[in-house]
């Protein structure tokens, strides 16, 4: 493995939208009370020039910097906000937060590749995400979705990941061989901190349900990514491991492993050592979350937390063939599309 | 340090009491529906032998196979489940547990100190549970309680713990120094899985509530234990450190680590590797949960999950000194009522 590996970070939202795009959202919240007020989507003007500079000064500089290549590009997650309005709100609002990933993909194809929100609303059914789920796959050439386990922000309405009322949408990931991150939005609730509690809840959440059901019985090649490291999971690994074996579950290597993978958003180097020391490498995708939820600089080593690159080339437990894979090699594995498209450019 | 640290496990809950309790509590759920059928709780009786044996064949006998001393000892947290009927409802199921938990401490005086659940009620002001944590205190000998940040169960209806209304119960626990577990009960959201989701959530969220508020100004001398290794917070301690910092809260060392402090119910070795290598040694005590949720024998080790003394005793982390802190010294510290016992024993 002498050739350096591409460093693809499987988890970026575009945080930095201009200041336009909220002042939209603003008033499409505001006209939940008066609907004659609701706003045109085509009197949001953002231009191409905007759209470059908010991603030069801002994430592409940091990936610059950092020595990554290729960013999955999602609008950002804690503006998803699905419990707002209802399903009309959230179809308006998905399209245009996924139209401008789609263009920071065409603006900087080399850069940056689209994953799509979903027009989720808490308790409509998740086929009337398919459309949205449709145009952003075949007519944006995105390669994965954002899936929330929770629409309601912090009230766990919905029910389980292994619900059928999900299928619909495992089915078209099915057919488009896409995998879902499972990614919730700001919490509503004031006992969750958005990014230090709810995030991390519905992560660990989300891998504790899929350990009780069999879905990937039903879906054979369905893939969730499971985002922040997977939550509390790797680190109470042995207590799932124990839960899974008083319920009679095969092995998570043989139960869950095919189909669950983790990003390396944990921001320390024990963490990610941690990660990479219990976690099998072929379910370990690089990501960084940049930027995102923690944007400072860590006194205890002079670095950004969110600097992952820095961990995993760090931590003793990869070999060089091991760091290809959680840089490179399985990326292309669960973003089949990605792989697609880098290979049509030779890449 | 050459004496041979006392090991004290600082969270054991009766998981194990004969199954007239059970029988007992299904009686008072089923009065709830017709409050004429309410049981008696004299009608329940359970004799010493029935409770010697409940603890000779289970707790005490793990306790010696696997040479721990001591274990602070409550009622089952699974049972607590403060979400069924109403203040009337807990209070009553809580006499009946927490005075179980008081002869078991009587019956093995060596082996058991008690710690109390409190009657909580979604809703209901949590002073109301005052007399029976003042009976625990003063009559029963215990050194500790239990206190669940979500009373309902799953659906976290209750302000976050740094809300006012939970102050009552922090100013009798300042006055009788005593340190409250956080310890939620069972969910009855579909969601989230009672030991393999919610108790780690909880964990993790209460950490971020006290992130975010000044508690500790209020009450310099509260003592908080995060039980469950402190769910995702050391795994992934560099968020919660740049979160604090994006805040502009002080370090965590100053703004929490005076007052709050973790338990080491993590089941595999890189879990307590990772702990003891974040988390000040300090803020860490022993503790097992056994007999609990992860009752079977890791494939990997051949030994039991939940038996966490080896992986304390294993771990490189540790000096002989430090050791004794977090088998020992700690607990000492955290629980003084538990150490003016022992010393009043010579120990």
């Amino acid at each position: 493995m002498s050739k350096k590996p591409l460093i693809i970070d499987v988890h970026g939202h575009y945080t930095t939208a201009p200041a336009a795009l909220g002042a939209w959202r603003d008033l499409q919240i505001a006209a939940l009370k008066d609907p004659s007020k609701t706003p045109d989507p085509k009197s949001l003007k953002i231009s191409d020039d905007e759209l470059r500079e908010s991603i030069e000064t801002n994430q592409l500089k940091l990936m610059k910097e950092r020595g990554s290549d290729l960013t999955v590009f999602s609008p950002r997650a804690s503006f998803m906000a699905h419990h707002i309005g209802d399903f009309n709100t959230s179809s308006t609002w998905a399209a245009i937060c996924n139209e401008l990933c789609y263009r920071v993909s065409q603006l900087f194809p080399d850069s940056f590749i689209g994953a799509a929100m979903l027009p989720q609303s808490p308790g409509v059914d998740p086929a009337t995400c398919i459309p949205e789920l449709e145009k952003c796959i075949q007519a944006y050439g995105m390669v994965g979705i954002n899936l929330n386990p929770d629409p309601s922000g912090g009230h766990w309405t919905s029910p389980p990941l292994t619900d059928r009322q999900w299928y619909p949408i495992y089915e078209k990931m099915v057919e488009y061989d896409i995998p879902a991150m499972i990614h919730v939005s700001t919490s509503c609730n004031a006992c969750f901190h958005t990014t230090g509690a709810h995030y991390l809840n519905a992560d660990t959440t989300a891998f504790m349900q899929l350990i009780q059901g069999d879905l990937f019985k039903d879906f054979p090649t369905l893939k969730f990514l499971i985002p922040h490291g997977g939550g509390a999971v790797p680190y109470h690994w042995g207590r799932f491991r124990g839960l899974a074996q008083e319920m009679k579950k095969p092995l998570l290597q043989d139960h869950l492993l095919n189909n669950v993978f983790f990003d390396t958003c944990v921001y320390h180097q024990p963490g990610i050592d941690l990660l990479t020391k219990v976690i099998p490498v072929d379910n370990i995708l690089f990501a960084s979350e940049m930027i995102g939820a923690v944007r400072g600089i860590d006194p205890e080593t002079g670095h950004y937390y969110d600097d992952t690159k820095r961990y995993v080339a760090a931590t003793p437990n990869l070999s060089e063939e091991q760091r290809y894979k959680v840089f490179e090699g399985n990326a292309r594995r669960v973003f089949p599309r990605m792989d697609a498209a880098l290979k049509a450019k030779g890449l």
